[in-house]
């Protein structure tokens, strides 16, 4: 049985090697893929972003997920089924497990994993990921059923995460940063329909319109297509529109922020 | 069998991937574990602390931890059997493994592995980890005995490692800093009985004073217990007491270091 | 089987996780050992050195890197046999392979992978990593035929990577920055013979002139050989010639960048 494993906790600390091992203690056989411990300190959403792109290219199994800035707080712990493919993710009820729960066909069981049976005891108030979270993944993986995790909660009361979205206006596209990566490309809140209805076509040079200045670009299939520091609109390998510039970075170049409205058009 | 793997490498350089090349290659039915490689470079007290505090969540096993200044140098490399659940430290004599060592009862054996039968010939001067730590760590976990890997030395010769200790003051605590996290939460030598008996109560208010400059804090347990961007003093997931800013950088924002040493009072 | 796996993805985001992700679904039993992805962004000479120093400590198998600054664009993408000990290198086609290559003897057979029955349809112009290389890896790891990988190509064509190389001059040696690690210590392009014919020995004071600044050091065994805060000149684990500052930085002392030219000699 695979678990997957994605958090906020870095790899400076040994916050994932005690979680690590944790796993290895209570699910020997399971085998431990880390999806990545980089996701920016507390940002929920870019993890459940993150999760849902790359929990598609994991086996299926227990998907542990831990970005949790309300650690010792009122927020419930969750272990929740999805429709599709037998996937089991697990993490804080804060709507990090909502976008990859959709992306498998939705949940359609939720257990409050908050006072496991499989909790470690004492539950520290601030390392819920050693304490219950990954004790509750390695039980799973070890074939437990899902009903004895912790007490059942109805899916529709899951905290659902909110994205901004795209707004076709006449003759642009309004469109959002979502998030960056450490290239410094930038996924858009947009789709490739919306980049055709307004008017924008493979190939085409497009103004990008940020924070009161315009910047050229092309809207391009790849790096490659455009210069050495030009920029580029492209979609990217998860299928979302996104800028870049060829060897630079379009978050810095561009000045852009989280959530930062951008403007596209053709030229 | 278990390794895990502790070290200050980083994960920038192929430090750790030839480390765990050389183990996959001695050892090929090894499960390794990586604790962390992100302690300050040659910080041993900062790698001894991260062991003592990882370990206990570690399936016992051979427990492979290098952060080594000396290397090249005097210092011997050592491998150490601890007293309680079958744990064998394998590193520098330079006080890296002791906090460990006490933390499961004491070293009951110890090996000196400079020249281990089992290191890999040429040693080079500045990478151990490769040629020596590694493959006894290996050897370890294929099941060869302790006594094999070196000439044996007495435990009583084992480098130790001097920690500071808090100072109950009257109606204050002199404490200090032993270590920090990327999140800039901050471990004190003191403990939770040390609090007590200045006085303070979960719930307080509580004065810290660093570098001559006072701030205002409360003693809770959790970091949801108190405001973003406030100060609070708690107990860690490791039971030591720990000082925090909710969502900020308690390091930063009261401008500490290794070994300042801070006054806690009620106020 | 083992796969090592090298690049430049960082740990910062998720592109590393999900080529395991694909890897362990497509060759559950393959054992996957990272040897770095902190290889700086694009720098396919500094990717093809480290694979070239770390490979020789992996168990033979099949070793995925990937570098490459030409995605989506012209470059093939491959997969190499080696004359020595069943090592089959996968990457692009970019010089990123070759160091390794030779170091096993030479390429023997090739295989363009670009359009490899392997590959993960629609294939992404961004991520080969994902969508080509580590599908490749993954069938070659569970035993298919290097022959079935793709295309055959000719090892000659294989795309050569060039190194600067020191040069004897009279009394001195013009020597090249090829590699720094976390440490700051340089790697350069000499070798221990050619600091023999310019008449240095261990021990021997050095001067280093570097961008018309000279420097003092030491020609040393080990770090602890000098005092802290001192230059020295030594022969690094892989049996290069290095620069170091012992508990510093040659790197930012010295303000070296790739590619300069330093000139050392006796004094």
């Amino acid at each position: 049985m695979f678990v997957t494993f994605l958090s906020d906790y870095g790899e400076q600390d040994e916050f994932v090697g005690v979680c690590r091992g944790v796993l290895a203690g209570l699910a020997p056989a399971a085998r431990v893929i880390d999806v990545t411990h980089g996701i920016a300190r507390h940002d929920v959403r870019a993890g459940a972003l993150v999760l849902r792109n790359a929990l598609p290219y994991m086996p299926a199994g227990v998907h542990l997920a831990v970005v949790d800035p309300q650690v010792g707080g009122a927020r419930r712990g969750v272990a929740v089924a999805c429709a599709d493919e037998e996937r089991t993710l697990v993490g804080p009820d804060n709507g990090l497990l909502m976008l990859a729960a959709e992306r498998f066909g939705g949940a359609i069981e939720a257990v409050d994993v908050s006072r496991s049976p499989w909790r470690l005891e004492p539950v520290s108030a601030t390392f819920h990921g050693r304490d219950i979270f990954a004790p509750v993944a390695a039980a799973l993986a070890r074939g437990e059923p899902l009903a004895a995790a912790g007490e059942p909660c109805a899916v529709e009361e899951l905290m659902p995460l909110m994205l901004p979205s795209a707004d076709r206006r006449p003759g642009a596209l309004a469109a959002h940063v979502l998030l960056s990566d450490r290239f410094g490309n930038v996924i858009l809140d947009g789709t490739h329909d919306d980049l055709t209805a307004v008017g924008l076509r493979l190939g085409d040079e497009v103004e990008v319109v940020a924070d009161g200045r315009a910047h050229r670009g092309r809207f391009a299939s790849t790096f490659a297509d455009v210069d050495v520091g030009a920029l580029l609109l492209y979609e990217d390998a998860q299928r979302q529109i996104a800028l870049a510039v060829n060897r630079g970075s379009a978050l810095r170049e561009l000045r852009l922020g989280r959530d930062d409205e951008l403007l596209l058009r053709t030229c």
